[in-house]
């Protein structure tokens, strides 16, 4: 019988090793909540790394720090402009709606799932500001996007001259942040250009049950503190979600995972140039794929979700397995 | 210098080696969410365990158990009652606020924390079933209560009944469910009683991030899964909490644990008898204290919080050293 | 100068002398909020006139009825389906995010802002059964729709079938709903079939401020008569808002109303029939008419609104003169 | 047989006539919502009443417009403090909780309803800055109290000092603000003292459907205003609340009505006077009286509200006739 080769998502992947250390080395009596010397060091590490202060809290998702960062800036009766196909608008079971008190996703258009100044104008042009319309008040944008592909940082920074136009606030759902930043060159500052808030992702990049979420505006961790207490994702022994995060930052794991999933990405787009609907600029990859052929990939031992009836999505992660990135590309190639 | 000897909260101990043990050999690839092998056992382990069908739910926090399963009972214009020290009212931030999405807690007294039929109708009897008034949906009770007290299956069946007659829901807090099982004799069924759900803490008993909304209702579990999701708090890796509560439950370790965490407030209760504000029921000591002798105990190494000016908390752990629990108990009883 | 002749909206218009008189006559004391003679008379009205059981709430404004009424049939984590240009997405600022908790609009196709068991599917025919879509509660439809068009007693039947087997509530927002009732041929059963409940407004068709929110199904009243209150929509004397409601009943005032005002949209739609976007079976036109068009139109003393770049919306009310309505057919023939 | 002598309450009282007429004179065209000739006028005599620049808003209950100015000073995750018998705790069916999602109401005590620096500080001095903790940010007080006594300007001053200390709004709920200021001497300027937000009620006071939310801080009104939109607050034909407002400020009628009131209130407490549980210092009395008495006055026609098993709340109304006024007063004496 063959193998399975794991394509379907890199959510579900392995925790890495050191991860498994730094727990473990965490694992003495310290102060429960974020009190203890783990968290502490948050704050430090992710100045370190972006060069600008940073205010830095744990969660254990993603869909939670992307919720607690944008109701750090959204007013219940305000809107988040986002794409269409945005993962808090198609994937997070209405949790915006919970944590921003009603407050409305405000769809706007894009390629590849990333939007710009002109489709999010289209969206807020033609908002009056009268009191039956809602009103924006930030702008949500996903690095790498639902289809894989980055932001270049002067796209990042026309959004944010938008925004910052507008006064409205700007936050990042880089849940595979590691992958777009790998992709751009490894410099986690221009990946994440200037906005207001980051979810800064590692479940996906190797970790267990750690995210970040990443200020930029001391102010808006403030708020942010108190909601994710009032969220129930203060967990009280936080030490082991920090060290997680502080392992993956360390000698910059977290780059390194996502180079080793994205180089697996590319050498699948290189076999399926002619089939790719998205560039592939992350470890996602979405081929044009009849069901035969899908049929086929899985009969030997390919697994991967369909996307829509003629194509299909294959992720790779930290350690998806060079052989199976090689077989599954010469798969393709003989499609 | 003396070794720090920690009696503060059993909340940030160290994590039980069977549970790194159960974590790691879940480390392979699996399907995410609830849909892993281990996440898919919960509810046969936790049917068995209590010898009714069960349907349960990981989630990371005690606050987020708690909320959930009421939020499953609860509509946003009704109210739950509970003891006006409960946790949930308390020390939760106002996570029930925001669960409930503005539902109110309706404050009973009572002795050591715990409620009882009478004063559940002290609250409930005169609210006029009108309007104007938010009328109680839910009962929560803790076990063990805040006090560190534990409600005799007779008291819970009278609270049963009284909320069965009411139509109202009834919750159980469980943060320190294995305690109180352990004080009164080990049966969880017996513990339980007759709750509709029981958030069944695990983090204070050894736990890194795993707690159990247990529901003996099936329809409340249904809608509780949407909540979760909704609140951020359904993991992609899910298959490590799930394997963090299976361990648990496994040759009853969570009871061992329990059993060792109350000897040695037994211990210290025995040295404090005559000092004790509370009966000690579980792991939670609460004695007189002045701030003098407070201080004599702190000089010698000992960690715990005030409660108030002429009292201390002192919590015992499950991996608390006999030694250590001796040693206070000595130094108690020399003040 | 010309006297300006109103066509902008019939939200605006004159109360109808009826209805003062009928206020006048309830000015004496009386029980507060919806204890008096007045209020309690509703049920049987609205009982007598769709020939089922009904019961009736009154409100202030649309608004409030939307919400409340599907605030008693969705969940704070489900959704409703209703028009890409229904009343409640584009302009009641995020009402239903509001009263709802965060519930989601699920937003479907459709000719003249009607919706259809086909484009109903559309939307939710994809979504899976998992936490991590926003499920679909509830239906909503309006009558008449945003673009003055009534749907026919089969075409209710038949959403109504789709809502039942898929276990939705079913809700028609009647802001002007005596304007499609008058159209269809008066029959207020057949014009609303078979929805479980009904914004039936009035203050569009002569009222001052009361609307009804009118039940098919008591269970959703009681829920909606808390959530009334909690919203702050229980006014103490209530029994002005209810005299204005049946007087609008009481031998079919609201009928006569919203004939004259679709007489005098069918006077003008005559006159503009080659510029009609949408058929006009109520009291809205929207014609198409260049910016040129519209100022001369605006210099003749009509008033009424752009609809975007090309187009114009006229909206006839239940006093909307005679001579008015005809002279501006005439006008718009001549351009 | 008697006729009926209604001292139930306010809140149910006629329409004074003069507001009638105002209505009427506004039943011509104009702008819908609160861009009519009357509603632009609010501000303009607010500021004049007050001596300071206001911004109004007008809506048809006091429970909108208590929670609405909450909202604009309170984030979900704050709290209100307020007395633990105030209306908004009491009997507004859990309006704050959901105007506010989820913030909560922090209980003080005080004499009369009424609390003082003193009483708020014994609740907010304990809580701790950290996010387990509910922290106050605003604070609310009642004129006159629910018990019918009225804050003195320097109790105000005292209050609004520490308000702003702790950097807390400061909201008046003044459903009753016309029959305090009539107590105090009839300056309106020093009965709301520096608070940033007033419930201005009419409705008890001789109105139909409206209260004006007074703001003293533009800021949020600028909150407000989207929030009574979102809230279904903003009625389409708002002239007709404006009509009323500006009528009751015109020539101070709010004055005269609440003296009338007050005038009756004295009567009867005159003939009272060792019965008193309270002082009178507006437009209540409580009384305390026997089952016996209560019956004894119930069979002259007297009408009223049971106060607990040994008192009688009596409410006088802008139009409560002096004879059954004298009427009462004799026959409490006679008890």
């Amino acid at each position: 019988m063959t193998r399975a080769k794991q394509f379907l998502s890199d959510n579900a992947a392995s925790v890495h090793p050191r991860l498994w250390d730094a727990m473990k080395a965490a694992d003495g009596p310290d102060s429960p909540y974020d009190g203890d010397r783990v968290s502490q060091q948050m704050d430090e590490a992710f100045t370190d790394l972006f060069g600008r202060e940073c205010t830095a809290l744990w969660v254990a998702t993603g869909t939670a720090a992307n919720c607690l960062a944008l109701a750090s800036m959204v007013q219940p009766h305000g809107g988040v402009v986002c794409h269409r196909e945005a993962h808090i608008e198609m994937d997070e079971g209405g949790a915006p709606g919970f944590y921003l008190h009603g407050a409305k996703l405000l769809l706007a258009e894009g390629e590849s799932a990333k939007i710009t100044p002109d489709t999010i104008t289209d969206v807020i042009g033609p908002i009056r500001d009268d009191v039956h319309q809602v009103q924006p008040h930030a702008i949500s944008i996903t690095q790498a996007s639902e289809y894989g592909c980055s932001y270049r940082a002067d796209e990042i920074a026309a959004i944010a001259e938008l925004a910052k136009k507008r006064g409205l606030g700007l936050h990042m759902d880089g849940a595979r942040f590691g992958n777009a930043c790998a992709f751009l060159g490894g410099s986690a500052s221009d990946a994440a250009g200037a906005v207001d808030a980051l979810s800064f992702g590692f479940v996906k990049n190797g970790g267990l049950s750690a995210e970040a979420i990443v200020f930029f505006d001391a102010g808006l961790a403030d708020v942010a503190r108190y909601r994710r207490k009032r969220a129930g994702h203060l967990q009280s022994k936080g030490r082991y979600l920090a060290a997680q995060i502080l392992a993956m930052l360390e000698g910059d794991l977290w780059l390194d995972n996502a180079r080793s999933a994205n180089a697996a990405a590319q050498e699948i787009a290189k076999a399926a140039a002619d089939r790719l609907i998205h560039p592939v600029e992350a470890n996602e990859i979405f081929l044009r794929c009849t069901a035969e052929e899908r049929g086929a990939l899985r009969a030997e031992g390919f697994e991967f979700y369909d996307w829509g009836s003629d194509a299909a999505r294959l992720v790779t992660a930290w350690n998806t397995p060079q052989e199976d990135a090689l077989a599954l590309a010469q798969s393709i190639a003989r499609l």
